[in-house]
């Protein structure tokens, strides 16, 4: 259990009150107890702090008369509580070493202090650097490169020839590296396209539960430093996703799309393929991008929920609205309130 | 194979017809032989009785003018049918054992009569209640509870600290309590929040193939008793699904949103983060859902299939639709027609 | 490194040029080196031949006195580029063998040079035909039957008594044959219908990663002959999916719902149940289908995006088209202009 003067040089910012006081966990401002260490991450919840118990607060050094307990001052304080709640973090540890029931190729190269957990196998020509972490029943495909500190959860598949890069997590049941949906249509049916390129991930890159990338056809699917990928994502063969990219649940990005730097797709946005997505780009959820998007910005598509009822006659009246429109001009031909826009569809 | 008389016992149902009579099979009225049991779920499907070849039906005391067969009588047939399953049920059983190729933690904790089968791993400091099945190549995290009579399916992987309860089922493929999507963004790229709360789910819940909850940050992700959870469905961190709540493929609920009891939530629905969603509250499929629904009743979005071109003058109008509402207006001024709701969007 | 000339004999086309000409890769036109094998696939695409390095391309015949090089002569070029991926392709190797790690039930049956991997698990009474490859930690549940030369990758769970054809690929983490999502309504709470059938897959069918087609309850659920599905796709209990028809990632399809032949059904569309879809339909990315389609040809649905503030404004329009179209209705009647269609809804 840290101190808060513990905390303070763990997190390198200043502090104020009794250094020596014992904080036992992390906790919002509404439940934290005087063991615990909560925060202030916008100056807008700085009236919450009338009510808390907490025994101390991260919060901004502008904010200190909010408050006249234990603090940490920091800048920027939801970044100071995601940097302490390492501190706090009570995940299981890794072994740094091969569980009996590991298969390991005699053909993988293994760096220092490598984890491999039972039922987890490693095939030949793969390469692990230090500390890497194989979950139970993760497989890592024949020639696969993974840097140093990278972790590949539970049940996690990455096929062959995979690159994936230092301090990853992979997180459980996601597949990286499968064919990408390349077939031909011939008179006899689909006919199958190989994909024989592979997946490119960089560094410090989170990829959620059961989500699935690609490899390429020809192409390398990459997914460059930093970006952080949800759960139940779909990433086609061939696709970019630029750094520091956040690509939130169930989004779906069809082959050979390009996303830019630091884009937020919001859950269950989809992307048709072969487009491009300039930097800087925010998608709502359910965002339907189906043409390139050249502009920095905040886009959204799609029908607010309505009641059933209402929703039936706005959703009828829809497929009406060429219709309507063409009505409304005819109105404004006969009141003599033409519009110079253009009318035809 | 079960004879009338032992169906109407089993199923506490009085019957019509020879007791003796063997019934092989559950069919559907249409595909049904002399051999097999069927049944009638709601009064519309009456009319189909003229044609079965079913040698019993199941259907409501007050319909039984409209069969001269063999009958079971149940106010509600069509949960009667679904008991009729279980007796009819063909799934292989438990073994009531551990595999030797099973990886079991020597502090791990079994009840009795637990099966664990090849190549699943249970890990130190898990509690598995009585008649717990944990299927092939599935993982139990450290310190993870299961309650009796639960079944985790083939490749499904329960992280650490995860509490489930009594008779639940959780499907193949599925990730329970892998890390939620929290980050802090800071000048360096996004910064991981630990994820140091847990996920608890009650008793008789079920959970499909590939479907994943994620753990909390500070709070814990929480299905009450007798929901029910699709396949491909995303439950993200701190989320809270109501008692007997239904939530169909593939829909998405974003993190610390508040789901009431028996909701029903149709497949690819979407909701937004930090919502709350009242008691029986339907929503329809693809439903975006990005506020706090207060009412009960049922909601929809989105807009219907259309013919390719009819769609895209529609689509192309939407984007109009404002400008639409203003030319109105001007008409309406110009006619002498003003109405009073507000224009200003 | 093949040839040209072998090239031509393995694919069955004529050629151009020198036949002793080693190809070493495939590769795109613009990224194609000497050394490597391209291809034009649209003749609107010819004019990239100009700056292209490739030391031979597959193209029409009709296209021949657009390129002076090395060439390979096919009618479907791109066909022909899809049958030379598999000469250059790079993908591991199955073993031929049963490796010491994989758990194989004494009652399963095993055609020749069945190849399954470590951590796999194949229960009793499956039967596996010539040549089938069980990847690492793959689970085969009791009397399963798959076809000769059918691959399923790491971590697939295929389910008790569930058929697949031949020459079939079962991605990464997709589950096969779990129970559909069926429950009766009770006072208590929802009950379970257990599903008795099975998922029936035909030949030359492959199933992306982490996708789920559910067993069904009464009636098969059925993948016919030469069907592709991509990643992350849910097909519910009792479906049945077309021979050649096409399903991109994410695509929900729920119970009951009978898909025709040759359709393409694009990323993210969803189905509602009880459906009929005619063969040669085309439905777009998102569609959101909620009836029967009974005509070939092109459907979509849903509204494209707009920078935020434009959509807010059109999204608020939409839940009150109902009152626009009522107010031009109003303004025609007032000017004399009155439509005769219906504006009841």
């Amino acid at each position: 259990m840290p101190s808060l003067g513990e905390l303070a040089t763990l997190l390198e910012l200043e502090f104020r009150g009794d250094a020596a006081r014992p904080l036992q966990r992390l906790a919002a401002l509404d439940v934290a107890t005087p063991d615990d260490l909560s925060f202030v991450s916008e100056k807008k919840h700085l009236s919450r702090l009338t009510d808390t118990r907490a025994g101390a607060v991260i919060l901004h050094p502008e904010w200190i008369d909010h408050w006249s307990g234990c603090a940490l001052l920091s800048d920027t304080p939801y970044v100071a509580f995601a940097r302490a709640t390492r501190i706090f973090d009570n995940h299981p540890q890794a072994s740094r070493s091969v569980h009996e029931a590991a298969v390991v190729s005699e053909g993988a190269r293994l760096g220092k202090q490598v984890t491999i957990d039972a039922g987890a196998c490693v095939e030949a020509d793969v390469v692990l650097g230090d500390r890497v972490w194989i979950g139970a029943g993760a497989y890592v495909g024949h020639g696969t490169q993974i840097g140093a500190d990278t972790v590949i959860k539970p049940g996690a598949v990455i096929c062959h020839a995979v690159h994936i890069g230092e301090r990853c997590t992979i997180h459980p049941n996601s597949t990286i590296g499968a064919d990408g949906f390349g077939f031909a249509s011939s008179a006899d049916g689909w006919v199958k396209i190989e994909q024989l390129a592979t997946v490119i991930i960089g560094n410090d890159v989170e990829i959620g539960s059961n989500s699935t990338i690609d490899r390429g056809a020809l192409e390398d699917t990459v997914v460059e430093d930093g970006a952080i990928i949800d759960n139940l994502v779909q990433i086609g063969h061939g696709v970019r996703v630029g750094s520091q990219t956040a690509i939130a649940s169930q989004v779906g990005i069809s082959g050979s799309t390009e996303i830019g730097a630091r884009c937020v797709i919001a859950g269950q946005a989809g992307m048709a393929g072969h487009l491009t997505i300039a930097d800087d780009v925010h998608i709502g959820g359910q965002g339907r991008v189906a043409s390139s998007v050249t502009e920095p910005g905040h886009y959204s598509s799609g029908t607010p929920i309505q009641p059933l009822r209402a929703w039936l006659r706005s959703a009828s009246r829809f497929t009406q609205l060429d219709q309507m429109a063409r009505r409304i001009a005819q109105l404004e031909k006969a009141a003599g309130l033409e519009q110079k826009e253009d009318n035809n569809a």
